[in-house]
C-alpha cells in the first residue's frame, strides 16, 4: 500500500467510476415487518392485491342507485319518476333489487345493488311525493359508481419491490388487508473514529490539540437518514494493530463499515494498510477524484469464498465535512444499495443563479456549499477542516468532473438539505 | 350546525385563508434529549458555542509550522534553509516554539506552536540535510491555519431555534461538546376513523360493503413525517355520542386532533355536531377550496380559558385520497407549527412538461396526482374513492386559486413523493 517513499500508493478514481464500478453484491436478509412499521422500509418483492379491491361497486355520492336507461331524455322541463323501494345502509350488503322504474337510497361509498348500474346525485333529484321521487338529468351507465375491481385486480401489484414503502402505499396496503410486509432488513452499519486527537463529545475540556468527535454523530444520522441502522464503533487510537483489531471484531455483525480515518497522511496509511489485511477481495479505489474528500477510500473486505458476503467498507477523509460530503454522495447510495433499495428516493432541490464564478480542475467533481435566497445561490468557503460552512449551507452545487468551473449569473441545481 | 333541510352549513374558506388564518397558539413542551435522538428534532431556541471552536490554531495540512517571512522570496532557483527543530503530535499540545529560522514538523489537523504563523505544504519542502528542510515556495502569514475561533466564536450561535436539526447540525453540536439539546416535544396526533362501514385492516373477509381502514395507516405515516407521535384513535361508529366521547377522551392527551370523517353528507354533520360541542374557539371553517378534499373540517377545541391550550382538530373527508391530500397540505404543517417548527423543510421537486390540458375552476386549489417521465408529467385520474392513482404516482401538482386550468405544454413544478 505505500511506494518506497512512505507515501500511500493512490488508485484515484472518478466518482462515476464508483458509482458504475463499486458495486458490492451484499444485500441483507428478508424480515416480515408489521405495517405500523414499515414506513420507508424496501419491500423484498412486489405485493399483490389478494382479491379485487374495492371488491365491491361503490356509490362515489350522494343519491339514488337506479337503472341509468329510465333516466334518459329527462330533463327540468320534463322530469322521470322513480319509485323509492328502499335504502342502502354503510357497510351493509344491499338487502334490496333495483327493478326497472325504481331508486334506492344510496350513501357515498356504500353498496351499489343488484340491478342498477348508475347513481344519480342527489341534487338531480327532489321528492315528488311520499316515496317517488324525481330525476332531471339522465345518467350514463357507470356513472357515479366504482368498480369491484377499478382500484386493483385480483392479483395485480399494487406496491413494487426495491422501492421505500410511502405514506399512501401504506394506505394501500391496509386496504388490500396486507397487514405485514416482506422487507430487506436495515443494514448495519458500524462506525468507527480513528485519531489521537479525537475524543469524546462529552468531553467538557479540551487540551489545545484534541477535537472531540463530531464526524460520528452526524454520519449515524445519514445512515439512519439511508434506512440504515448505525453502530458507534467509538474511537480507536491511531496504532497499527487497533484499527484491524476493531475492525475485524466488527466484521460479522456489520452489513457495511465505515471509517472516518485520521487526517495525515500517515494516519491514512494506517487506515489502507489495515483494510488490506482483513482479505479480499480488498481496496478498490484509494483516493477518489472529489473536492473536497480526495483521501476516500472504498473496499469490500472479508468475503472468505462467497463474494455475497464481503463487507463494503468506506474510509472517510479526516476532516468531518470531508468526511460528511463524502458520504452523502457515495455512502448513503451504497447503505440504500445493500438494503435492496433500487430507487433512490428523490432529494430537495432548487434552481438558483450562481452570484460569483466557481473555478474547478476538469477531471474532478466539486461539491460547494451555498446558501440560496431570492433565486440567487452564494457559495460559502473555508477550509475543509470547517464545520460552519456546512451547518450556514441551505444545500450543495455539484460541479460534474467534465466542467472547467460555471461562470457567474449560471442557473444551477442546488441540492437542499432536508 | 345544519339549516332547516337538514343539510351541514358549509363555512367554506380557501387553502391560502386558512394557511393564514387558521393558526392555533398551542405549542408542545419543551424537553431535553441527547444528541444521538435529536436528529430531526426542532430546538426550541438557538443554541450557542460555549467556547471558540476548534479552540486552537490547527493546520490544515502536513508540512511544517514557520514563521512566513521566513520564506518571502524563497523560489525553486533559490530555497530558504530551515532548521527541524521538533515535531507536533497529533491530539497532544505543541511542546515546541518556532524561532527565527526554525521549522517544526506538522500533521494535518495538528495544534500550531507558538511563534509560527504559517504551514508550508510539504509538497513544497525537502530534506536538505539531516535536521535542514528546504523550502521552495513562500507562505503568507496565516497560510495552512485555521484560527481558534475561526469555525465559532465563544457565544456565538451555532445552530438556530425552530428549524430541525439536519445531520451536520448534529456535527458541530457535538464539536461545541453540546451532547443534549432542549428541543419542542413531538406533537402527539389522535387519529381517529370513522364510518359504520369501516373495519381494521387485519379483517380477512370484508363483507359487501365493507372497507378496511386505509386511511389511518397513512395518516400516521405523514404524522411521523411531521415530527409528530401519531397515536391511532381506533374505528368509531357513525353514532352521535359515540364520537364525542371518544374525542373528549382523547382531548387531554393529544396536541392534534384528526378524524377521517365519514363519507356521506349526514355523517359529515355527525362529526361537526360532535366538535361544536367540544366547547370553544369551535369550528374555524367546514369547507375547504380544493379538489380533492372540499369537505374538509377545521376547528380548535377544548380550551377552557387559555387559548394556548386550545386542541387543533382537523376533521378530513371520508375518501381516503381526499383525506391524504388534505393532511398533506393543511394537517402536516399544523403538525409542524405545533412542535414549534417555524421553518418548513424543502420537499423533492421536479419541472415537468404538461402532456394535456388540466381544466380547473377559480377560486379553488386542485391537486392532481402525476407520473414524471422524461420530463413529462402525466397526470392520474380517477374517483376520489381510489387508491390507485395515489399509489402510482411520482408526485402532485397544485393548481392555485387564481388559475383557471393549465394548457399541455406549460412546465409546472412537480412535487415528488419522497
Amino acid at each position: 500500500m505505500a511506494d518506497a517513499g512512505g507515501r500511500e500508493f493512490f488508485t484515484t478514481r472518478t466518482v462515476a467510476d464508483a458509482a458504475r464500478g463499486f458495486r458490492p453484491r451484499r444485500r441483507t436478509q428478508v424480515e416480515t415487518v408489521p405495517l405500523a412499521e414499515a414506513l420507508r422500509r424496501v419491500p423484498a418483492r412486489p405485493v399483490t392485491a389478494p382479491h379485487a379491491l374495492p371488491g365491491f361497486a361503490r356509490s362515489t355520492v350522494d343519491g339514488y342507485a337506479i337503472r341509468a336507461a329510465d333516466t334518459y331524455g329527462v330533463s327540468e322541463g320534463l322530469p322521470g319518476y322513480l319509485a323509492v323501494t328502499g335504502a342502502v345502509a354503510m357497510g351493509a350488503p344491499p338487502a334490496v333489487t333495483v327493478a326497472p322504474g325504481a331508486a334506492v337510497a344510496m350513501p357515498t361509498g356504500g353498496a351499489i345493488p343488484p340491478g342498477a348500474d348508475a347513481v344519480v346525485m342527489i341534487e338531480y333529484t327532489a321528492e315528488a311525493m311520499p316515496g317517488t321521487i324525481e330525476v332531471v338529468r339522465p345518467a350514463a351507465p357507470g356513472e357515479g359508481i366504482v368498480r369491484a375491481d377499478e382500484d386493483a385486480r385480483e392479483g395485480q401489484e399494487i406496491i413494487p419491490g426495491g422501492r421505500v414503502l410511502r405514506p399512501q402505499d401504506l394506505a394501500m396496503l391496509a386496504a388490500a388487508g396486507v397487514t405485514s410486509v416482506s422487507v430487506h432488513a436495515r443494514p448495519v452499519v458500524t462506525i468507527f473514529s480513528t485519531g489521537d486527537e479525537v475524543v469524546a463529545p462529552g468531553t467538557a475540556v479540551l487540551r489545545p490539540g484534541q477535537v472531540r468527535d463530531a464526524t460520528a454523530s452526524a454520519l449515524a444520522a445519514l445512515v439512519a437518514d439511508a434506512g440504515g441502522v448505525p453502530v458507534l464503533g467509538g474511537i480507536v487510537p491511531d496504532d497499527p494493530g487497533a484499527l484491524e483489531k476493531a475492525l475485524r471484531a466488527a466484521l460479522p455483525a456489520s452489513d457495511v463499515l465505515v471509517i472516518s480515518a485520521g487526517s495525515s497522511v500517515g494516519a491514512r496509511d494506517e487506515t489502507a494498510n489495515a483494510v488490506a489485511r482483513l482479505g479480499p477481495p480488498g481496496i478498490w479505489c484509494h483516493g477518489l477524484a472529489i473536492k473536497p474528500g480526495k483521501p476516500t477510500l472504498l473496499a469490500e473486505c472479508g468475503s472468505g469464498r462467497d463474494e455475497a458476503l464481503g463487507v463494503p467498507l468506506i474510509g472517510l477523509p479526516g476532516n468531518p465535512r470531508s468526511a460528511l460530503v463524502v458520504f452523502r454522495l457515495i455512502g448513503m447510495p451504497l447503505v440504500r444499495l445493500v438494503g435492496g433499495c433500487v430507487t433512490a428516493p428523490p432529494e430537495p432541490s432548487a434552481r438558483a443563479r450562481l452570484i460569483r464564478d466557481l473555478p474547478s480542475a476538469t477531471g474532478r467533481l466539486d461539491v460547494i456549499q451555498v446558501q440560496v435566497a431570492g433565486g440567487v445561490a452564494t457559495p460559502l468557503f473555508g477550509a475543509s477542516a470547517l464545520l460552519s460552512p456546512l451547518t450556514a449551507a441551505d444545500g450543495y452545487i455539484v460541479i460534474p468532473e467534465e466542467a472547467t468551473g460555471l461562470d457567474a449569473g449560471t442557473e444551477v441545481s442546488v441540492t437542499l438539505y432536508a
